[in-house]
């Protein structure tokens, strides 16, 4: 008898008391029994707790960007060890190349947002989004918009096919937004999920309580939650539907449901065209790939009435020469089986309604597969199926576009006009994804115009992409991943966007000084200083945010003006010919080039000698207010805005409010300059 | 007795046959009757079916400035006849400042999303959201986010307490976003609603099926709702549970509810300071203004231990040197009735309830209060409540944090420490907002720290804004408006964040050339053109993203770095001084200024003569990738990005890609230049 799988809670491993009732699981080619399955006596009060307490503790007392750099060393950990998945995930029926979208994929999650969490987020605990409001004419009152994590627990309860992918894409988001995560793995495929946590608690790596895993049932986890945490499921519509009406006020639930999802070949797609050929060829993988258990796959092939035998014929053709079914440990085989015989009789039942309403099978069979074994090892008792495409002649069937078999099986359906072809994606009711095979904008565009509301992604399938697309079946960490509707209404991934789901936004109103302190980001009105040292001679460790250099005035002559126009080339008439420049109705007459303004403010500012501030990398959202005529003067104001120190180089950004005024007060051009400088002034 | 009340549905006023069990609406001060209202016999599958088809095609075939140059004409067709709404306004208990709130606060936000609309979002039909996202290293594949509308209706279910606000502040996203709105006011106020309603459709301004308007019960309503409608709900947040569970799946609810709002005072604000003054006059403003009805009052006012007795005496001074109860119409009334008897019994059921739980009612009274009227006119049977701060000496009971009495009541709450204040804002369960009285940005932080997450809004009133606040009463357009829990959960306003609220977010992947054809915004990697006519000659009417001008190049010498600077004046090291320069980590020696080199690509790409190109504005998103060093050469290639005509000038915005390459192809700066372009070529 195997042993019982243990969980992770409250700081340790845990295992039932008892294992009455627990069930087993089996590896999917063979029927060998694996492990069994309990939740029996769990504290899941506690582990709630724990993770609200101890969790959010050490969670909170690290930045963004140290989360990020600790996601990075999760990512390693895991790769270090990824051998010990593989051989794991090879027992739920995944190819090596499905092991790696879930292994590999799972651990580029991670890389991925711990990138994105450096670039894109500042190294603090608040995020802003979004530019001041300003409330009040006089500046005294503004607005603003900040997003603070969750203070709850973020649950989530995945789905069996990519245990280790769907545990890590809902996690590395909550992690970097500062929720503490339990994972409710399937049962099916959880000692994967058991493998991956085991990893990362032996890296000693996770700070305590951010990561629990509870594997079994957990019948009364929805009545302990509460405002503040988040639910992220992933599995079936109708369990979604259920445990959304479970789900207590204030709980956010979000859910990413396997969706009816379309693949259109465009009209312009015909046989011997190189859009023909992605499509088929993707159709084909998506067929295949995991043996079709992805709430991404595709289930709808919308194509062409005149083209749909040729599609036909290439897909078989195809699948005869591509693949092979049996065990994935086995040489040469590309599709392995469902992930137990419980889900191969669901999907043949699912076929069988299919059938009932019309479908044809037209490439494939309902009965058993031939199926290529290891030595010495029986198939006998695996879940395998064969690929199966069916052909509705009436594409408008309620069932095509309602009933689910989620396996390898795709429904193929055809259209006349593109307005058709667009309305029978949308009747899949909302869908993750859809892919469009077409290299002619104007289809694309009147395709798209009738299908984004309904789709999560579409993706756009042609001879300049077919090679180097990601594919129809892949979230990308940076993209959003879910759909309206019957696909969940949900949103994960799509970079920083995930990170948010699971903080609350705020407005906030106050004066430009609270704003400041509250924010750590410096505001147009709060107070400023110079203490007698120029700011680009401190470190980020001496530099504080309001820190300014208010420059001299300097005056801009017709003198300058010309100079600047036969240095630079730039002879645009509103510097060059007075009456030209008058009759423009932006400007009084000639007026200084505007990069002449931000030069000579850089002149004005600048301290030459050498210091911690170690280049000016960029510029952002520079605006030129008022044209500055020759006799006007202008100076400016520098001020630190934002410091941003990096956790693993010597040095950060610092963004500068820089203003530039004229003689009368006036504002000239308002902008925010970027630079690098060094935490600690080097001893030189 | 009275007209029954119409509604405005498929493009026509309608009444029902019979008016039997119609409900009779008085004048809240008076009792006497007004309308009678009731929906029986309406075709509400037809009104749903006509926004879906007619509203959605001529919201459709206009771009987003189009919606927005409209709302602002719809704002100045009921600015020109507002007296007519202040007149029916009084009559729903509301005084002349109430009235402004309502109806010039609902105008106000027609024009506010008119301009934000014009400034923030294209003059298209797709909002971009965000940066590409590479997908692939040889950049034939791309993904992006676009938001487009969706295909449905909105529904909105308001309030009582600001009929014409409520429903504009809903309206205006909606309208902006291309999704035609069906209102339903609530019952009491509805002919307020339905006289704005009447003024936008006498104005011949509303594209077809924009707007209808359904007053009385609307039963069957959520059984005709599918994927791609939203419904906006605002009122009790026991009728947000029960719509939210009568919602069909794929249809996205909003709710915002009036929620437990509290009101802190700082430590610091004793009496005596500012931040006491402010505080105490924002709790009198915040119990009278429209009578206390307004899901965002403070319910809740949390105050030191110490400041509880100065707090009431201060409040209670205030009341009776400020507050005269009474007809709106009388003179000198500054606070009116609830807006029904009905509404009166039930705040006084939840004021004894308060009591029942320990609350004492130690300003004001739950009698009959003393009441103004208009000579001649009784107010016997007009539903006046007179303003009642309770005070509790256990500040966490329950019911001070649960019940609430939608009227001019608030309970009082002590704290010692700074984190009592934080949790017992919190226990509110989410709130709308919450307002903060301090000079104390170390009280700010730690206070906001504990109860961000539980509010939509938090105000910081201190000596410097406390004149130019808005209130803690008052949304405004430009913030998010609702709060997460008992608050509803939902965001309404917030800018164009509401916009999108009404739109799908799809990610989009493809080619260069598919996202430049989908989008309307040319990607890098598209395709780009030179057809022998510079760019800067082109009006937007001939100029089409993907024209492109590339320049000669230009080599960069010791001597010119040396010329820029000492004519600018920025003479850092990086430039000067080889030795030092060398030893930056960033270059290899000295080298050239960034703005010398911005400065250059504009000498080299400009075309000096008069022609459509009016002015550069400005410039976005600047990098500098490679240094240049001297002997290295630059050139720029510039390619026209995003052409946003404006629809109420003669010209529009360009913004333009600009690359600066070096002589080895590298990649030498990136940024966006914006310009301001004719529409058409002027005949001179």
């Amino acid at each position: 008898m195997s042993e019982v799988l243990p969980g992770y809670v409250q700081g340790a491993w845990w295992t039932p008391d008892s294992d009455a009732g627990a069930l087993i699981v089996r590896d999917a080619s063979t029927g060998e029994e694996i492990t069994r399955v309990s939740s029996q006596g769990i504290d899941l009060t506690g582990a709630l707790d724990y993770a609200r307490t101890v969790g959010q503790a050490s969670l909170g007392a690290l930045t963004f960007h140290q989360r990020a750099v600790l996601l990075k060393q999760f990512a390693l950990a895991l790769t270090e060890r990824k051998n010990e998945l593989y051989a794991l995930s090879a027992r739920t029926g995944a190819t090596t190349a499905d092991s790696w979208v879930d292994i590999d994929g799972g651990i580029g999650v991670l890389f991925a947002y711990s990138g994105k969490g450096r670039r894109e987020l500042p190294n603090g605990h608040v995020y802003v989004d979004g530019p001041i409001e300003p409330l009040s004419k006089d500046g005294t009152f503004l607005g603003r918009h900040v997003f603070t994590r969750l203070p709850g627990v973020a649950v989530q309860i995945n789905a069996f096919n990519f245990p280790v992918w769907g545990a890590l894409e809902k996690f590395a988001p909550a992690f970097l937004a500062g929720m503490p995560t339990l994972v409710k793995p399937a049962t099916p495929t959880g000692y994967l999920a058991e493998a991956f946590v085991r990893i990362l608690v032996e890296s000693e790596l996770l700070p305590d309580g951010s990561l629990q895993l509870v594997s079994g049932s957990v019948p009364t986890l929805f009545d302990d939650l509460r405002l503040g945490d988040i639910v992220g499921f992933t599995g079936s519509a109708s369990t979604a539907a259920e445990l959304r009406s479970q789900t207590p006020q204030g709980v956010r639930f979000t859910a990413e449901t396997d969706s009816i999802n379309a693949s259109v070949l465009g009209p312009d797609g015909v046989a011997g065209t190189p859009e023909f050929d992605a499509y088929v060829r993707q159709l084909v993988t998506e067929l295949t790939t995991k043996a079709g258990q992805k709430c991404t796959a595709i289930r709808r092939a919308i194509v062409p009435t005149a083209s749909a035998d040729a599609v036909i014929d290439a897909v078989r053709a195809r699948l005869e020469a591509k693949v092979v079914i049996g065990d994935p440990r086995a040489e040469g085989v590309t599709m392995g089986p469902l992930v137990s015989l419980a889900q191969r009789d669901e999907v043949l039942r699912q076929v069988q309604a299919l059938q009932d309403a019309g479908g044809r099978i037209v490439i494939g069979t309902s009965d058993a597969p031939e199926v290529r074994g290891i030595d010495g090892s029986s198939t006998a008792d695996g879940a395998f199926v064969a690929p199966m495409l069916l052909r509705f002649d009436d594409a408008n069937t309620d069932a095509v576009h309602e009933v689910e078999a989620f396996g390898p099986v795709a429904s193929l359906l055809t259209y006349g006009a593109p307005s058709e072809a667009a309305a029978l994606v949308a009747r899949g009711g909302g869908s993750l994804v859809t892919s469009v095979a077409t290299h002619d904008p104007s289809f694309a565009t009147e395709l798209m115009t009738g299908i984004a509301a309904s789709n999560g992604r579409v993706l756009f399938l042609d001879r300049v992409d077919a090679r180097s697309s990601t594919g129809h079946g892949s979230p990308m960490p940076g993209l959003v991943h879910g759909g309206p509707g019957r696909a969940g209404g949900g949103e994960e991934l799509g970079g920083i966007r995930a990170v948010l789901h699971h903080m609350q936004r705020t407005a906030v109103q106050g004066s430009p000084d609270m704003l400041t302190a509250l924010t750590g980001v410096w505001h147009v009105g709060a107070t400023a200083r110079y203490d007698g040292i120029h700011p680009f001679r401190k470190s980020l460790a001496e530099l504080q945010v309001g820190d300014r250099i208010a420059s001299a005035s300097r005056e801009v002559t017709l003198d300058d003006i010309e100079t600047f126009a036969h240095f630079t080339g730039d002879t645009f008439y509103a510097h060059m010919d007075e009456q030209a420049a008058s009759a423009n109705p932006f400007f009084p007459g000639r007026v200084a080039h505007g990069y002449l303004l931000v030069s000579w403010a850089a002149g004005l500012f600048v301290d030459p000698e050498p210091g911690p501030v170690l280049a000016n990398y960029g510029l952002e959202n520079l605006r030129f207010i008022t044209p500055v005529s020759p006799g006007d003067s202008i100076r400016v104001e520098l001020t630190a805005k934002q410091i941003t120190p990096r956790e693993t180089d010597e040095y950060g950004e610092v963004r500068w409010d820089a203003v530039i005024r004229n003689q009368n007060e006036e504002t000239v051009a308002t902008y925010d300059v970027l630079t690098l400088v060094e935490k600690e002034r080097s001893a030189a």
